[in-house]
This record gives C-alpha cells, sequence and structure tokens, in this order.
C-alpha cells in the first residue's frame, strides 16, 4: 500500500505517505491528531444528550460539531483523492464510515425543520458511530482473534446448545410461574431466563412461587457452571497459538526452536536469532 | 445406518437416503427444510403467547400451526415406514420427541371444550419442545461433550462441595437475619443463597443486619473464587483432549506425530498426510 | 484401620468392617443407609422451617425427627464402641460432629419450656449442621484440593490486592457520595462495593450522582477483569497436576511415560501397564 | 539494601537491620507490629463513620486514632533518619504515603472549627489511605504481576473493543427506550450498558420495550462470552510462566531439567537440586 505509482503526482504520493503511513512523523502526528478528534467529537455528542448541558453548553457543542464534521469532511476529501480506486475505497467498509460520519450534519442543516423531530434526533446520533473509525487502529491480524475465529466452531456448538436450553428453561418458567408475576408471554419468559443464566440478574422480574425459584436456582446454577465452557474453549486455543509463535523461529546456526517471545540469542548455542516481528508480518 | 438392505424396496431405499443421509443434495435440503420448519414452528407458538399479537394475529398463527403440524406428522410418518425396525424407532428418545411434537396439536382438536382451559393451554406449550427435535443436528461425539464427561468426576465432587456451603451459608443467614426480611424459612434462605453465590443479584431478598451483610460479603467472595474452579476442570481437559488430537496423526513416512490439526504435510520431512477426519471418525 | 487387631473380639471386628469398610457389601449398604438419613433428615429440619409445612404437618416432622436421632445415636454408639481409642474418637472432629447432630434433640426435650424460645430454635437449627457428616464422603486426598493448596499463596496474594482495592474503593464512594442514597459508613460502602466487584448487583444500594456512577462503572469493569486472575491460577496448576499425574506411570519394559489415564497398555511397545489407582493410592 | 556502610554508626546500622530486615527476629517483629497497627487503624477509621458507634465510643476512636498517630509518625521519623539519601526517601510512593498517614492527623489538631466541616471530614478520611501502607508487604516481582504485565497489549486491545461495543450499544439503547425508562443521555445509557454487560446487573435501569430488551439480552449474552477473553489471555501467559519456572533448574550433576517446584533431588539422576529461591531471587 505504500509503494509509490510513477504515475501519481508528487503531492500525491506526499499526501498518501501521512494518511497511510504509520512509521513516518509526519503518518504518526495525522494518526493522533485523528484518534483525539474522534475520541473529542464522540465525548461531545455524548454530553450533549444530557439536558442540564445541552442547555448551558448548547451553543458550545453546536460549534465544536461542525468543526469536527469539517476535519472529518477535509479527511475524507483527502482519502478519496489519495486513492488508487476512489470507487473503491468509497464502497469500502471504512469509506462508507467515513462518510456517515459527516453525512448527518449536513443533513440536519438541509432539514432544519421542526416537523422532522424524531428523524433529526436519531439522525444526530447516527453521528457516534464515528468510533467505528478506530477500528482503524486495531491491528486486524491479532492473536486473540485468530483463537477466536479457531475456536468459532465449537463456540457456535456453545450457543446452539444454550439456545436449546434457554428455550426449554423458558417455557417450564412460563408454565410455572403462569401469565402473572411479570412471566406474561414465551419472549418475556426468554428474557427473564437470559437475564438469570447470564448471571446479570436485575430482579425486575423475580420468581414467586415456591416451585418457580427453585427452578430459578437450577437456571442459576446451570449458568454458573456452562460459563466455564467458553472460557476453557479459548484458553486452550490461545494456549496452542502461543506455543506456535514459540516454535516459529528456529536458530539458523543450531536449529533449535521453542525460544521465548523476548529472546534475542539462542538459548542453545548463543548466535543471535532473527526478530520475532519479521516472522510474523510478512 | 447407510447401508441399504436387499430385501427392502428401491423406494424405501430412495426415502432412507434423503432422510438420514447428510452428504446427498437431498439429504441436505431435507435437513434444511426440517431446521427452518422447527426454528418457525417455535417461533410461532412463542409469538402466540403475547396476548397483543394472539388477539391480532390469532388466525393467522393457527394455520401456521396446523402447517407445521401436517410437515411435522408426514416427517413422522415417513421415518416410521423407513425404520428398519419401526418398534424401536417409536420407542426410542427422537421417536418419542416426533410424536409429541405433534400429538398436541391433535389432542386439541379432539378436546376443544373451554371446560379444560388450564389442560390445553400446557397441551399447546408443549408443543414448544419441537426445539428438541433440533437435537438431531447436533454432532454427539464432539471434543467438548468428551472433555465434560472426562471431568465428570470432578465436577460431581465440586458441585457437592458447594452444595455444603450453601447448605451452611442458608442456615447461618436463616438464624442471623431471623424468619424477617424474606428469609422466612431454610428453603427460601437456599434460595438467596443461590442467588448470591452464583452472582445473580436479583436483590428481591436482601440481608438488613450489618451481621447479615457481612455474612452476604462472605458468601458473595466465596461465590466469586469458586467460580474458577468448574473453568480450571474444564480448561485443563479441553487442552488435554486437544493435544491427543494433535498427536494422533502420524506421518507415514519419518512416523513424526504433532502436526496442527490444519497441517496437510509433515512438517518433518514433507510426505503428505492422511486427513485429521478419517482418523477421528471411525 | 481395616486391619483387624488380635485383642478385639470378633463382634468389634465384624463391626468395625461394616462401618469402616468401603469395599465390602455389608459396609456399602452402611454407607448407603447413612447418605440417605442425613440427606432426608436436613430435608425434612428445612421443610419444617416453612410456616405453613410446620402448621400442617409438624407432627410427622417430629416423628421422623425422632427416627433419625435415634439412628444417628445408634451409629454414635457403634462407632465409638469399636474406636481402637475411644477418647480419640470423641475428641476427633467427626466424633464431635457426631454428637452435635444429635445433641440438640434431647437438649429440647430436657428443656422444653417456652421461655426459652429462642435458644430452643437456634438449637434445632444446628441438627441442620448434621450436613457436615457428609464430609466423611467426600474423598480428602484429591486432585482438585491439591491444585487448590498448591495454589494457596498466589490466591491469598491475589486477595489481599482485592482487599485492598475494596477498601480504596468503598472510601472513594463514601466521600462521592455523601451520607446519603445508602453510602451511610464505610462498612456500608464496602458491602455496597463487594456487591459490585463481585458482580453480584442487588440494586439495594446504587450511586446516584453521575461521579458515583462513574466510579461505579469502573468499579464493575475491575470485577469484571480480575475475575480471571483466579481462574487463571488454579487452572494452570491443575494442567500442571494433570501432566504430572501422566507421567506418574513408566512401562515395566521400555520405560516410556507420558501414559493416558485410562490406557492400559504402553503405547510405545505394547507391554501392559500398571494401574494408575495402584500408584496413586499408596 | 540490607548491606551496611562504613560511615554509619551503629545505631543507624541497627535501625536499619530492624526496619528493612525481613529475616532477622527484630525485623520479623517490627513488620507484624507494623501491620497489626495498619489494619487496627484502618478497621477503627471504618467503624467511626458508622453514627451510632460515633456517637457511642467517639472519644475512645479519638484516644485510638492518636495512639496510631503516634505510632505511624515514630516509624516516619525512624525511616527518614535511617534512610542512606533522606530526600530520596521523602519523595519516594511510600514516603508520601507515610507522610499522608499521619499529616490528616495532625491538621484536624491545628483547623478544628466547625467551618471547615467537609474539609475536615474528607481529611480525616484520608487517613484510610494507610492501607496503601501494607503494599510495602506485598512481593513486587512475583509471578502473578509479571504475567499481567505479559499479556498488557493483548489486554488492552480487549479493553479497546469491549470500549467500542459498549459505546455502540449505548447509543442504540439511547434511541431504542428513547429519553424515558431511565435512559435519559448517552453516559446514563453507558452506565446501563456497563452494569449489563458485567454481568452486575443492579436492576435501577431495566428496558421496559420489547426490543430494548431483545438489544439488553444480546448485551448479556455479549457480556457472558467476552468474560472468557481475559481469563485465557492470562491463564496462558501463567501456564508459560510456571513452565519457565519448571524449566529454570538445570540438575548439575546429568543437566537434566524441567524438575517440579517442590523437588530436591533430579528425578534422572538423584543427585541433590539446587533450590528455586536461590534462582529466582538474585
Amino acid at each position: 500500500m505504500n509503494e509509490a505509482h510513477l504515475d501519481d503526482s508528487p503531492l500525491k504520493q506526499r499526501l498518501r505517505s501521512i494518511i497511510f503511513g504509520t512509521d513516518t512523523p509526519e503518518g504518526k502526528a495525522f494518526d493522533i491528531v485523528l484518534l483525539i478528534s474522534i475520541v473529542a467529537s464522540i465525548l461531545l455528542i455524548s454530553l450533549d444528550t444530557i439536558d442540564s448541558f445541552h442547555a448551558d453548553y448548547g451553543n458550545f457543542f453546536l460549534i465544536g460539531e461542525w468543526i469536527f464534521t469539517i476535519i472529518f469532511t477535509f479527511e475524507y476529501v483527502l482519502r478519496l483523492y489519495c486513492s488508487q480506486n476512489r470507487l473503491l475505497y468509497a464502497r469500502s467498509f471504512f469509506g462508507i464510515v467515513d462518510l456517515l460520519s459527516i453525512l448527518p450534519s449536513y443533513l440536519a442543516l438541509i432539514f432544519p425543520g421542526a416537523n422532522f423531530a424524531l428523524a433529526i434526533r436519531v439522525l444526530r446520533l447516527f453521528r457516534v458511530f464515528r468510533v467505528l473509525k478506530l477500528l482503524r487502529f486495531l491491528a486486524d491480524g491479532n492473536l486473540l482473534l485468530k483463537a477466536m475465529l479457531q475456536s468459532s466452531r465449537k463456540v457456535f456448538i456453545f450457543f446452539f446448545s444454550v439456545s436449546l436450553i434457554i428455550l426449554v428453561l423458558s417455557v417450564v418458567m412460563y408454565v410455572v410461574e403462569g401469565p402473572n408475576n411479570g412471566f406474561s408471554s414465551i419472549p418475556k419468559s426468554m428474557y427473564w431466563t437470559i437475564v438469570t443464566i447470564t448471571t446479570v440478574g436485575y430482579g425486575d422480574i423475580t420468581p414467586q412461587t415456591p416451585l418457580g425459584q427453585a427452578i430459578a436456582a437450577l437456571t442459576m446454577l446451570i449458568g454458573y457452571s456452562i460459563i466455564a465452557i467458553p472460557t476453557g474453549i479459548l484458553t486452550a486455543e490461545i494456549s496452542q497459538e502461543m506455543v506456535k509463535v514459540r516454535d516459529l523461529r528456529k536458530c539458523s546456526n543450531c536449529g533449535k526452536a521453542g525460544h521465548d517471545n523476548d529472546a534475542q540469542f539462542c538459548n542453545h548455542c548463543g548466535s543471535e536469532l532473527e526478530s520475532l516481528a519479521s516472522l510474523t508480518q510478512p
């Protein structure tokens, strides 16, 4: 992505190194400014929803909002200009996120009427999805995600089984507690079962009959036990991934593998080792 | 089960390959239609218990219900017809589940009187146990179940110890909080202890005396600590099972074991490896 | 313990084999009768605390109670008679438990006056500690307990750190939420902090000020994170214990170790292995 | 730190061995007296915040408070006197903690006026941070902390992702549940999301609309699942650290590594092993 194309203007190449580069000083500065802008913008939108803050600092929030909108518009135009293939960027996930994070402000400007009150309110809230811009800063090829994908089949079987248990318990509780006590329908009963089996326990719906309380106790103990299963699956996967990373580096002198991640010299013959980064980031 | 018997008619053999087969296109199509029918049927029954939905769409739900009953009846008759041993199927777990998932609809037709109101209501709810038909789609010989069975003795000792702790704490809390504050009997106190030790915490019964709150705090910390034990047991078992699966494949050329589950070639001599599936599914 | 002493009468030896033996048919029968008696007795006492049950079946409960008291008295006398050293048994943990599980019934008989109402009530509840008799059925030298003791130092450091965090957060919340909103004293505030950090969350005391809610959110996230630590410690210990058990059995023919717990033959040379039980139970 | 400097007076050297020494009898006695004083002092301050206790035993608490203040003042002066570099100690973390744990008592003496009521109250509470003095007793270079630091990057990515999820869910719930039902602003909605995703579940704010309850159920299931991730990370790290410690000791006779932490002799050749402590505490 950092390779300069011969047919690009020097300006475009320079801009690209700023926007996409993460190693150059300008690239880092751009990233940090963007990161701060996104976080500040979200903070501002969130605070604006508090009524007393909106009454007192409404105008200040409006000005701040427009400053961020201009910054993000500028960023969007720059990205569009620098892209090798503009349509591809505009249609990509981040292209759409970048557009959606500036659009609501402009739309609110075009339709300022009070007759669209709810629509406007929802629209303004959409700006908070600027948070998705932060996803750019998450390294995508990390160990964690790999372990989760590796165990996705096991996790799916787990959630399928849990759904079965939830459904059966919901029906039983609906029959036992009758349509009273908040267990007014099976979906309501499912909501209670999920609140209980995940050990959240709001207490807005609680069983009143002795039999209901006994089944509730059973539900809790089931939840308490099966909480162990996804942990067990994931831990085993992460352990395996870690061992694999350990085994990745072979000493070029004596051939021994299994060095610690932070080792710099072979612990068998003392010759220098390749850095781990050069192996995992091809 | 998929082996054709010489004395069976070609129709029977064909039907059997559709119903029991999971690799043929017809078998897959049958499975998918069945899966969708079950899920849709359960959804319909659940929504029907919401009063406002029942009032507005009651007739639509009734028609839908009969469509699914006919589908499942058709499936039941087919399975009965195709079975090598019909009595064995009819008596098997899935045979009974299949029957129970169609019976309530017919019974409700026979006894439509309002004088059996509660019985009818319970009967109609029994239809939701159609969910058990989904169990067919769960591979039974999976790693997860094996790890759980392997550690069942340890888990039993764990739950035995937890029951002891719950009982002792229940009695102590019943004595401390008196018969007031919701702790009106030992079973009620046990309900509170389970709600607390599993970290569910409804808040419908809470200790009011300082001593009661101190014991409650102790109960929570115990629950918080022992939540680790089943996780630890299961994780260790799953890790061991994984290592075993790794060690299952031996290279037929150089004899080295311990290949990754997704490895296709021996990482020692480069010769091709047998697929893992051919080893674990005998 | 099962060795017969020459100076004992044949009756004593016979009784001892019944009471302490777990392999002989009589020993097993004795254990099962005792187990059922204890569980039934506790069930009876618990149900008796429910007012409506006590009113309706009070006399039945009283008769049942005396039957169990006679059974446990008989058991106590037998154990005392069979002991090599009677004083040692009477002073041992189980000796005291056995005595305490029969004493309350007799004391209630001696002091039946209504003027000792509370004392009698507490006394009657003491009977529930018969549950401690169940401890006899728990194998004491198990893997789980060993792993927990092995990691006790780490767990102590963990609870010491958690106590520090709880104390600091309690003081902060007491200062922030003022003496209102249920945070009326530091001990009350500590109760709230424990309810929150263990993710129990009764909701009987909740923060009302924005700053208090922010600190509460932080407390929850801390609790959510550190829940991982005891699990991690214990899992690692159990894994190590399991590996040790695997390495315990060496093939007497080729010397290879690391056999599965359920292996009967050496997977290296095919010769029969010693049973694992004969190694772990010296 | 225990090395005596030639230019120090014998008194200073003697005091230093008492204060900093942990192996000598005097050093141990000093540590124990200090530990008990800190815990007793904190207990006293906490109990003093209970109104009824303050009314009845206020004077007793005041006297106790001054005794502990004098003890800690004496300790502070001793430490200052013994330090190689007094300014360095006074500016260090523990130097400031030691000073702050005695200062509030003297300040309350100087400004006893009722017109600073709140300031005084906060000041008196600051004494509870004496709890930080306990940190001295925590070994700093322990395995647990190392595992946590080792995995800090992974844990950071985890919390970054969780923050993203919390923010998105907060906005969605704010839009769905409207400004009613306690979801009056995005920060309030974030508070609810954290209460739910950490499975605390106070129940002070609960969704009322069916859609809101469905999203709440999803939030709980997410929280229930991702609770596994930090556990998995930490467990894998601790396991690795343990294996490393096992591999630390090599038999000086035959060269075999991988001995149990409590092993005293090589399990390969039988020769005595170095103690583990001498290896990990350089």
